[in-house]
């Protein structure tokens, strides 16, 4: 089952939602009205044996996941996180030493980004661990920025470095990106907060480059191409890439778990926001005349020829 | 493992928490201050196994449980839902089929109750079903009431009728409380925002009486005398006492999933609101000079002795 074709058919009965709703299901975060104010809101799931592998994290790592996944959601829409609820179905014979520690590093992970832990569910089962975390966030001054926004002629970026997310590093050492990295919430509210770099379309990198760009495109009505040479190919994407046997970008366009903004501007875009690196990728362009694939994503390879990326990307839940 | 000593793990931490958490966690829902606004969030699961019993359960009933679990606790508060977001972890196989059905009867069960879905997460994996549904709601014009608030000479209340919600009925044909309750959203709000009749201090019954009502003293400082001739016992209950042997009243005030309302008033509280009937059971009372159990339920039983019930309730996650 794909997760594109279930989420296609909730967004599909979008029509009936109240005027309340201000960004409906099918960006990186919702909105409804709450008191004349507008509240973002985004859940997300970290299951063992899908997201994490329990057996071999340690669950602190496990408990701050399950808070940064959805933070980079709140980074994707320029918004100022507020507060987060979290749910855990344990298995039985857990353990509540291990269990304490588990909230304990949610609770801490939650407050270090101004984002409190306020409430929560815990159950227990014969089944494996699974977290679900619902963070809400507000605009607090500067609009978010939507998935649909992007505009022919805007210029592709990316955060930071792509791939290799489960490799385990030696510098910084036993660094794994997928547990450890660090949402880009202020980089988005510098860039997003200023009119000359403010991007007109972000979504953050969860399922991949290839996949999550098709996804911006589609829902700005517009194609893009990219170039593999400008891909600012990780680290671990290079180590993966030796296991593999596949080219370094293969990894960078498709591994998924980046959790790096992706987005489209116009503007004077910096090089560098407070320390992380910015990298213009390709551009957004206009839909062929005969083309049917809305939101196309196509890349040229280091041998010149045209790849059409679709399919590369990759599914949490595949 | 018991959910409460986590929960109270959890709870001891709260010493932290940034001034713009209003209601931090351990009532029916927490809050916290977004632009300004009071904004209420919970969050419940429902668990294949724990919560329900997917082989023998229409699969919607199962969407309508996720999402009205979370309106019991909205009632408890007396709030106003405005928006809800669902997370699944379906079971790989589960069915695209079987799955839209899923998420159509959460969607229209919500927008029912005036709280549209905005927004979710899927994924698949080699376990059972777990759906996490987080619910928002604002006071729109009443306080919140508290579990904290009841007073000594109260009178404690229940909503309509204890007991047997796992059995099925055949009047209405087919109907099983802990699927197809309704939430007393109305009921609450008839009641707290009408100065003459505003509860104390209320809970909903979710872990069953004993355990319900003794959490809502421990949190108001205060015990609770009952008397078990005063419950009002569910058909449910009456038919469930048939099955196990023990007295109906066993099963109203230890079953759970009742997601009935449990509160303490002073005022003129009327026999029944919109259709549903509220009982007064007995009395919050002091605690004992001596007695080192704060929060202690005691119930006189039809032979006229009395009972502690504490160790009655149930627990979702034994």
């Amino acid at each position: 089952m794909r997760e594109l074709d279930l989420l296609s058919h909730i967004y599909r009965s979008n029509a009936g939602l109240p005027a309340g709703v201000t960004i409906p299901p099918g960006d990186d975060m919702g909105a409804v009205t709450l008191a004349g104010a507008n509240m973002l809101v985004t859940v997300d799931q970290v299951a063992d044996g899908v997201h994490v592998d329990l057996a071999n994290t340690p669950i602190e790592k496990v408990g701050r996941k399950a808070i940064t996944r959805n933070l980079s959601d709140v980074a994707a829409m320029a918004a100022k996180p507020v507060g987060a609820v979290a749910a855990a179905c344990l298995p039985k014979g857990f353990g509540e030493e291990r269990a304490q520690v588990l909230f304990d590093a949610m609770r801490s992970t939650a407050e270090y980004f101004g984002c409190p832990l306020i409430g929560g569910d815990i159950s227990a089962w014969d089944q494996r661990l699974i977290l679900t975390v619902t963070v809400f966030a507000e605009p607090a001054g500067i609009d978010p920025v939507l998935r649909s926004g992007a505009q022919v002629g805007d210029v592709v970026y990316v955060t930071g470095a792509l791939g290799g997310s489960l490799v385990t590093l030696q510098d910084p050492p036993g660094y794994i990106h997928h547990l450890d990295f660090t949402p880009r919430l202020d980089l988005a509210r510098t860039l997003a907060g200023n009119p000359a770099t403010r991007p007109h379309g972000m979504i953050d990198l969860s399922d991949g480059l290839a996949s999550d760009l098709t996804r911006l495109c589609e829902q700005s009505g517009a194609c893009a191409r990219i170039d593999a040479s400008r891909l600012p190919i990780s680290a671990a994407a290079g180590l993966a890439s030796i296991q593999s046997g596949h080219p370094a970008w293969r990894h960078a366009i498709g591994d998924g778990e980046d959790y790096e903004l992706c987005f489209a501007a116009h503007g004077e875009i910096p090089g560098e926001v407070d320390g992380v690196e910015i990298t213009p990728i390709g551009e957004i362009v206009q839909r062929g005349s005969g083309d049917q694939s809305q939101g196309k994503v196509t890349m040229r390879l280091p041998d010149g020829s045209l790849l059409d990326v679709a399919g590369l990307g990759w599914e949490h839940s595949g």
